[in-house]
């Protein structure tokens, strides 16, 4: 063999997710594309706000394009890096520098470099499950070890768990709120909580357990506060991507952002910039650096997006499914009627009912729908799901 | 220490061409701009195409801005996939196809992505030197071993040397043509020996040796041919970017193709696949793979680095300098007067001119002088040049 076995294997197993999505647009051609109900993809379906495409029209148009288009610094133009830190200082009040701020190509990217800047050898890294299947992806990547702290029944963290999970070796803890796949959003007295939990394990070693937190459905909420974590523990690196709030998912822009209160906060960030570099991140897309600089707070229309959890989650309560309640995001983590999630998909499939079974995201007996679709499709989909309830006699 | 050391390292050493840039903008804010002459980035100073700007204002007037802006697959959009490959086999004649054509975000990504999808335990990669410094931090970043063979005398490929630097243990040659830090643009005939070379070592061995042809300034020549290397050697991985021709640095867009014949091309092809995904490259971006898809074969007004280079160099070899005939690329390679060339450099300062000493590219006694400056700054830098020229007795 004289290529990397492993890099191979992943290229070639598609991800669950893909498969399915492969699968519906198959389908669609077969039966025609109104007939198939596809909740795969977590790809945004609101259009960017008009501030996007106006920006890149008057960036083409005022500035040089040798320079509108040329490198910037590595960790971005100074002025995008000082925007976005007024922006967390101004908007939550948080221990920010211009400094400390590296503009990533988007949310991968903010994880990959935030992991391969921390990992040495013999790190462990705690995820709550279910949880984004590419973290182990990230992690084993940068030669860390994947410790799982399952959720608490209601998918909010259970503290008893992250105990036994973070032992001497964790070098950080990832947290994803509003949260992919379960739409939660955790609140401020359990990440208090746990913020006390990591300050006390970094106390008894001496030497901090970092938080990463993994934030591109952060403006996704509907009415649930979102705590801004490195006001609630010091040792935070934001993981941040405008992918979901500004619609920009295939433009990868995001950043990392290393709080001034964070230990050894100058050296972790001088690591951040050798990861990025060592992993060839020369510089993030500069067009849409100076793009996501202008539309900072800015977002897409969201209401959809509550319109469309609104309408599928009454539904799919009144058909006698059982659903975690969707604070954030755009997931409805729905209990599967029967032990396995993945017999409920092939089941679904008889509808063209396309849903994602909880097992790749670390958990069992759950199936994922994505409602970042067009409403109409939601409202077609609706007698599926009802002969699909009468096929478990919910209804 | 709780952060990886090597990647502090690698963001805190400051690479000794920004360290020089760095220098030059404070001195310019010292003495004013026009009199400090810096030829140490390789940052393109001609515009973009026009056809660049038109094309990004065509897609934001006339592309749903959901569907512009949102995930493309993996390795790309597919008509800008196979808008390359049908580039590449009407150009060239080249045995190219859509499906082994994965759009990147530039050079470096191009890299490490092919190198990280190759290399396993006790690999060996061979550069041949002078080359570009990154190389070094981008294959050991890929787990692999880098090994030097020595450019010849006049900085063309030196076979012996190539020879005894392949072994059983080398998984792939990096090639660079046209050149940084030399300017040669390596020729047809010596290209046929070294894939003799390759083919032989990979028929001895029973497994390929593959040839990483990192072609960045292919249309930056000025009459000499670029053979194209797939033509010549199957088991080419041709990495690309968009940086210099369209002068578009700091958008990140490039691309990996493996040419049909490469041994195991979609064994190749998938585990460039799974490079990307555990890299972090969830796809190139988005708009900017539609804008270099229309923009290929075409540049920028590459006629104005002609004018520099003829300019430069004519005036330097008046002035008694040995300079690297420049065939490509917009780099001067000078040997140094004296036998350190740092030691030539820090006496160049004293007359304002910022030149990148051999050392960092991995031989000794020589001088890069990146030409892709305004015309002005190189007219204004001749005297100062003469002046040196004087202090060595050259005239």
């Amino acid at each position: 063999m004289s290529i990397n076995r492993i890099m191979r294997h992943l290229g070639e197993e598609r991800s669950v997710i893909r498969e399915i999505f492969e699968y519906g647009n198959a389908r669609k051609k077969e039966i025609g594309a109104d007939k198939v109900f596809d909740f795969s993809l977590g790809n945004p379906s609101v259009a960017p706000p008009p501030e996007v495409n106006a920006e890149i029209a008057r960036l083409i148009a005022e500035m040089p394009s040798v320079q509108l288009h040329g490198y910037t610094s590595a960790a971005g133009a100074p002025e995008v890096r000082a925007a976005v830190a007024d922006y967390l200082k101004t908007k939550f009040g948080a221990p920010m520098s211009t400094e400390r701020v590296y503009m990533t190509c988007g949310a991968a990217a903010s994880l990959t470099i935030a992991l391969t800047a921390m990992s040495e050898a013999g790190d462990e890294f705690v995820v709550v499950t279910p949880c984004f299947p590419e973290y182990r992806v990230f992690i084993e990547q940068a030669g860390g070890k994947v410790v799982t702290a399952k959720a608490a029944a209601d998918f909010h963290l259970d503290l008893a768990a992250l105990e036994r999970a973070v032992g001497i070796h964790t070098k950080a803890v990832i947290l994803n709120s509003p949260n992919n796949p379960t739409g939660v959003v955790y609140g401020r007295a359990e990440l208090k909580v746990l913020a006390a939990l990591l300050q006390k394990k970094s106390d008894e070693r001496g030497a901090p357990v970092y938080l990463i937190a993994d934030e591109p459905y952060r403006e996704l909420t509907y009415g649930a506060e979102v705590p801004f974590l490195p006001n609630l523990y010091p040792h935070t690196v934001l993981c941040y991507s405008f992918s979901k709030s500004l619609s920009l998912a295939g433009e990868r822009i995001g950043y990392i952002a290393v709080p001034d209160g964070c230990a050894d906060a100058d050296g972790l960030f001088a690591a951040v910039c050798g990861a990025g570099r060592s992993l060839g991140y020369v510089c993030a897309p500069a067009l849409f650096q100076r793009v996501a600089a202008k539309c900072l707070g800015k977002s897409g229309d969201i209401a959809a997006y509550r319109e469309n959890r609104d309408l599928l989650w009454n539904a799919l309560r009144a058909y006698g499914f059982a659903c975690v309640p969707p604070e954030g995001a755009f997931y409805l983590f729905v209990k599967s009627p029967e032990p396995s999630a993945k017999a409920f998909c092939e089941r679904a499939k008889k509808y063209e009912l396309l849903l994602v079974p909880s097992d790749s995201f670390g958990v069992e007996g759950y199936v994922r729908i994505s409602y970042c679709v067009a409403k109409p499709t939601i409202e077609r989909s609706l007698p599926a799901f009802a002969q699909l309830a009468k096929e478990y006699g919910l209804i």
